[in-house]
C-alpha cells in the first residue's frame, strides 16, 4: 500500500456493517435507510435504463441534471450559477470530496477541519499531500472554539472544510459560526469546502450555506448529493458547485477519477431533484418521529444523549455503563445486546477525544428502532 | 487548479464529444455504442431497482458481483481468485486505474507505459507523485520495442502498465511481448497493472492476461470493466483483481475516492458476466461486421489503415490529406466532412509522436457507419 494510505484502516462503516451481518445485530451503525426510495425517482431510473440512457454521460453531469441541481441551490441559497460552468457531478459526495482535495490542494497546504470528522477528508488530503489540522468539537453542543480556529490559521492554510449539518454529532453551525468562518477565509484569502449532504434534515435550526454569505461564493466549494434526501444511498450520485476557477480543478480530478457517473441514476437524480418541497417536508416529518423514538429510547436506556439539530444521527456518551472506551463499548453492544453503533474515535486526529462518544442513526423504519431501544433497555 | 493536475487540459472524449454535438457531425471519436445494451441486462438493474437494491452497498462490492466476477476470471484465465478478498468493484475501469495508482504507487516512483495510452494514466499517476516512462510503440504493427523497454526499468520502476487489447491502436500484445514484460517484472521485482476492458473484442488473435502467466498473478492487478463488453459504458461497473496484499491498497483508495459502486447497477452487473459464452460470439460476430466497414471504407477515403486486431477502434494515418498534423485533420473532418475522430497526440508525453495518427471507432450501428465513411469517401 502507498504511504498516503498507510495510517488509514478499512472504513470504520465497512467494519461495523460487516460485523452488524455477521452478528445478526441491528444497524444502527452506517447511515443508510432500511426502508426504499421514493417510487417516482425510481420509476425515473427505470424509464431511463428502458429509454436506452446507457452510455458516458457528459465527464461533468448531463445537462438536464446539472440544471436542476443549480435550479434547487438557487431555490435554497438565493445563489444564481451557471450549471455548465460552475456544477460537476460526482459518484457520490464521496467522489466530489476527493476532486476537490485532488483538484485544489497542493502538497505542504495546511486544511483546517473540525473532529470529529467522516474519515475521507482526512484520507484523501493524504492523497493531496495536505497538512491536516483539526478543531474538536465538544460536547453538550459541539460549537466551535473561535479563538483556537482563529489561532489555527496561518499562512499555509489552503482551506477550512466544514460539514453542516455535522456529521458524526448532529451539530448545525450557527449564522455567528459561519460569519466567523468566512470572515477568517476573506481575510486570509482561505478556500471553504462545505459538506452539506444533510442540508434538508436540519430540524431544530435552520440549515445555512456557507456560500450565501456575502463574498463567499467566489471561494466555496458546495458539495451534496442525492442519497441522504431521497432514502437511496446506493445510487451514489454527488455534486460539487463552485465558481468556474475552482470547479475547473474539481473537474480534472473528476475527469480522471471516474471520468463520470452512471447515466440513468443522473436523468432520475434530476428528476428527484424537482421534488416539490412538500416531499421535503413529509421526510422531515417522518424523521421527527424516528428521531424521537431513537433519543427517548437511549435516555431511557442511560446514556447521555447530546441535542442533534440536524443530520439523522444522535451523539451519545456511553460512560454511564463503564466501557473502558467507545470500541470496547460498541463490541459489547453488538455482541452482547444485539445493536450496532459507530465508535466515534476513528474521527478524530487522537482517538483519545472520542472514547466516550458513540453515534447512533435513526434512518430506520419505527419498528427497527423500537426493537433497538428496546435490546438496549432490557439488555445495558 | 492543484500543480498535480496543471499540465493536463480537458480529456480529448468530452471535448470531441461536444465538438460532435455542436456541429451535428456523426461521432466516430468517443468509444461508446449508439446502440442499446443487452435486455436481460438492463431488466436485471430495472429489477434491483424494483426490489429496493438502492442503498450503499458494500464498499468493495457486492457479494454476489464479486462472485461473478470471479467466475469469469476463472473461465478466462484458469486462475481462482478470492471473490471477497482479490477482487474490488469500482466506478468504472477509470476509477480501478486511478485506485490502483493511489494505493499502490508512491511519490518518486518510476511506471513505465506504452504510448500512446489512454490519458487517465499518465493523470493518475502525476496524483500519484509517479515518475512516468512511456515506450512508444510505433505503426505499422504497435510492437513493443523490447530492447528499450528493457533500458527503461531502473532501480526505481515501480510498476510496468499494459493495456491489451490496445486503445487506442487495436494492437493485442503477443505471448512473446507479455512474457518479456513477465520476465522483467520478475527479475526487477516490479508490479504489472493491465487494463483489458476490450479482453471481448479480440478479433484477430487470442487475448492473453498477463496475470495467467507463471510467477505473475501475485505481482498484478487486472482491470475491466462492464461497459465496453455489455454495450453500457454509461453504467460505470470496473473492477480489480489482484493478490490480498496489493488489493488492500486499491480497496484502501476506492474507500475514500467513492466508497462504493452503484449498487442496482452492481446486482445488473453480477448478472450480466454470467452471460453464456454465445453471447460474447454474438458480440464479437456484429463488431466484426462494423469493423469491415469502417476499415474498408477508410481505406477506399485514401487512409492509410493500420491493422487492428482487438478493441473497437481503427487507427489510420492521415498524411494522405496533406494536413499539418492531427488537430487540425480532426478540425477539418469535423467541420467539413461531418465526421469526429480522436487525434491522438495528446496520448503521447512527445505529441509529435502522434501528429500523423487518428483513431476511429465502429462502436456504432452500421448504418451509421455507412453514412461517415460516405461522407469522407466523398468529402475528403
Ligand atoms: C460511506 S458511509 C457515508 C456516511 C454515512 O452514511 C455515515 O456516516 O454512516
Ligand atoms: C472515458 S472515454 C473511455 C475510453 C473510451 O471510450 C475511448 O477511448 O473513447
Amino acid at each position: 500500500i502507498a504511504k498516503r494510505l498507510e495510517k488509514f484502516k478499512t472504513t470504520i462503516f465497512t467494519q461495523m456493517s460487516q460485523l452488524a451481518i455477521k452478528h445478526g445485530a441491528i444497524n444502527l451503525g452506517q447511515g443508510f435507510p432500511n426502508f426504499d426510495g421514493p417510487e417516482f425517482v425510481k420509476e425515473a431510473a427505470i424509464q431511463a435504463i428502458k429509454e436506452g440512457k446507457n452510455q458516458y454521460a457528459r465527464g461533468f453531469g448531463v445537462p438536464d441534471l446539472n440544471s436542476s441541481i443549480a435550479a434547487r441551490f438557487k431555490k435554497d441559497t438565493g445563489l444564481e450559477v451557471d450549471p455548465e460552468k460552475e456544477v460537476t457531478v460526482t459518484s457520490g459526495c464521496t467522489e466530489a470530496i476527493a476532486a476537490t482535495m485532488l483538484g485544489l490542494i497542493n502538497p505542504g497546504d495546511e486544511v483546517i477541519l473540525f473532529a470529529p470528522f467522516y474519515d475521507s477528508y482526512e484520507a484523501t488530503l493524504s492523497m493531496a499531500g495536505a497538512k491536516v489540522k483539526a478543531i474538536t468539537l465538544r460536547p453538550p453542543d459541539f460549537s466551535v472554539p473561535l479563538n483556537e480556529l482563529k489561532s489555527a490559521v496561518s499562512k499555509d492554510t489552503r482551506a477550512i472544510l466544514i460539514n453542516t449539518p455535522h456529521n458524526p454529532t448532529g451539530k448545525m453551525f450557527s449564522r455567528e459560526e459561519l460569519e466567523f468562518i468566512a470572515t477568517l477565509c476573506k481575510e486570509n484569502d482561505v478556500l471553504a469546502f462545505t459538506d452539506e449532504v444533510y442540508d434538508k434534515l436540519a430540524f431544530e435550526a435552520e440549515h445555512i450555506s456557507l456560500a450565501s454569505l456575502p463574498g463567499m461564493y467566489e471561494r466555496t466549494v458546495t458539495m451534496n448529493s442525492l442519497g441522504k434526501t431521497f432514502s437511496l444511498t446506493g445510487w451514489k450520485i454527488g455534486w460539487a458547485i463552485a465558481p468556474p476557477h475552482l470547479t475547473w480543478g474539481v473537474r480534472q480530478a473528476h475527469a480522471f477519477l471516474t471520468f463520470a457517473t452512471s447515466t440513468p441514476m443522473q436523468f432520475a437524480a434530476s428528476v428527484a431533484l424537482r421534488a416539490p418541497e412538500s416531499y421535503y417536508e413529509e421526510l422531515k416529518r417522518d424523521y421527527n418521529v424516528k428521531k424521537d423514538i431513537l433519543v427517548d429510547g437511549l435516555k431511557a436506556a442511560g446514556f447521555i444523549v447530546y441535542p442533534s439539530s440536524g443530520t439523522y444521527f444522535v451523539m451519545v456518551d456511553h460512560t454511564p455503563f463503564g466501557f473502558e472506551n467507545d470500541i470496547a463499548f460498541c463490541e459489547y453492544l453488538i455482541k452482547e445486546v444485539g445493536v450496532v453503533a459507530i465508535p466515534t474515535s476513528v474521527f478524530y486526529l487522537n482517538p483519545e477525544e472520542g472514547k466516550n462518544l458513540v453515534r447512533f442513526t435513526f434512518c430506520k423504519d419505527e419498528g427497527t428502532l423500537r426493537m433497538a431501544v428496546g435490546r438496549m433497555k432490557e439488555r445495558l
